[in-house]
């Protein structure tokens, strides 16, 4: 399932981006690495994120939560950044637009999704300085210290071992210098009209995620998982989205087009795993939908840290 | 179960505070005024809030709360605000210290929390100028548009019916004038080490209140709640709670002397109701108390609307 890829380009700017390395996926040892390096199936293994409307969505999402989740987060131009876990570029260019001048490396495990980021990073951000790195971010070929900044967005989640794979990234991170890390947290989400079919319609997600070897409540755990880790001045937020019908914005961007579509998105995933039958699924997708509808209210919170590397 | 109480006293500032009125609790139609009318008992009609204990709970609560939900509230010196079912006082002397100068009428349909909430006042806040006024907040005998402003807090959870009670307090507000709403919910409750244990031992609280009437899981209501009352320009905010190792006093105060202490203090009523054993009770309290330690997370997430009658 896995490919030995070398990926090389220039970006629209002109700037030489050559990947720096020839990565090798190897074996899928964690839920995010099965996910980027299969193809999408109908099984319990496949975690949302790597079909073209997902991409979409992840857009979308972005978005509508650039502000919430970017903002505090800009590095002085000429700072070495690595965004491990760049994906299709959703955050790439929030992050590039927070921090001009900076010298990003944006590192990926699955070479569809690079290069996805790298036509939006030239589109929206064409004189941005990024090289492109194709590989696994437990075995990053850089150099102990090499960066001043990490950034890791919506990453975690998919790894079965987040306090591994944090420490292999503190490995490239200069002493001082500060890691970012956003995640969601699934349990977090509560709605009203409040609905069992709606919660076990969430919880599918959050099993199928498990099944997978991730962890869909992982916002919660970002403080003992960066401090297993080896990070010093761990500090965590939480960044609350929450809709009613004063936001119609963000009912249409989060509530709908972000959090429902993302559950719906595993519909067929949840039957083949015997989670639910499809009436009860979409009376619970129904009664998510409901929460975006006239007196519905939707909440739910996203967990942002920085932490410094000792 | 009730009675026909005047009450009528002067506070050590030396103001004048006679009670209004004559006020009959009547009826109990709803569950705060059942909880506040009646002694405590084991039965499943019991809503936390009105043991010694738990004013002294209710106090720890709102001192470590108090900046968290009294941000962005102050009113004008001059201003004619009611308190509506001001409890045993522990917000108001909050909203006194920020609203220097404010002519404020406290209302409570529990004359012995009133007592305590002038006793508290008295101490805390010797030249407030207080009206105390024992009385049931459906039936308050006040003019209409006697009021600039309007604040509740932790109150509308009790009520059977808030929208009415809502409509009703909105009478006495004048045209233009805000109302204060501030809400917990305790299906914002999430926490690492997840546990079933604790999840259903939150519930059993959520059972419990709604058994009595009341709905433990309101926050989320507050915007429809507000709207179908007749209010305008309703703007709801999450006020979010989350403690880590890095905030031990919030661990302290808000994770283990606030949360931990409610959900814990309905054991004998969750016993009562056999909704659970004490085994089963226990272990979810142990739980929710490894949230507290090292490691261990909480979040909780209250809700402050503010709106206009227009």
């Amino acid at each position: 399932m896995t490919t030995e890829t070398t990926t090389r380009d220039t970006t629209r700017s002109g700037t030489q981006t050559a990947a720096l390395t020839t990565a090798r996926s190897g074996t899928p040892t964690t839920a995010r690495t099965a996910a980027r390096s299969g193809t999408q199936t109908d099984g319990p293994g496949y975690v949302h994120g790597y079909s073209t409307t997902e991409a979409q969505r992840l857009g979308d999402q972005a978005n509508t939560l650039a502000e919430l989740l970017h903002a505090g987060t800009a590095y002085r131009a000429g700072s070495r950044v690595l965004e491990a876990g760049c994906g299709v570029g959703a955050q790439t260019v929030h992050l590039l637009a927070a921090s001009p001048g900076i010298h990003l490396t944006a590192a990926d495990i699955s070479a569809d999704s690079l290069a996805q980021a790298r036509a939006r990073v030239a589109a929206h951000a064409p004189g941005a300085q990024v090289t492109w790195h194709h590989g696994d971010l437990h075995r990053l070929p850089f150099a102990d210290g090499a960066f001043d900044h990490l950034f890791v967005c919506f990453v975690l989640e998919h790894l079965a071992d987040p306090a591994a794979a944090l420490a292999a990234l503190r490995r490239v991170l200069r002493p001082g210098g500060t890691v970012t890390v956003i995640e969601g947290d699934h349990g977090s989400a509560f709605f009203h009209p409040e609905s069992a079919a709606a919660r076990a319609t969430v919880d599918h997600l959050v099993r199928l995620q498990s099944g997978a070897g991730g962890d869909a409540l992982i916002g919660r755990r970002l403080h003992p998982l960066l401090t297993e880790a080896g990070f010093a001045d761990v500090t965590v937020r939480p960044r609350t989205v929450y809709a009613d019908g004063s936001r119609p914005a963000l009912v249409e961007g989060f509530t709908r087009r972000t959090f429902v579509a993302m559950v719906e998105s595993v519909r067929s995933d949840a039957l083949a795993a015997g989670l639910t039958t499809p009436d009860a699924f979409d009376r619970g997708i129904a009664d998510l939908r409901r929460t975006a509808e006239e007196g519905g209210t939707f909440h739910y919170t996203f967990f942002k840290a920085v932490a410094v590397n000792p």
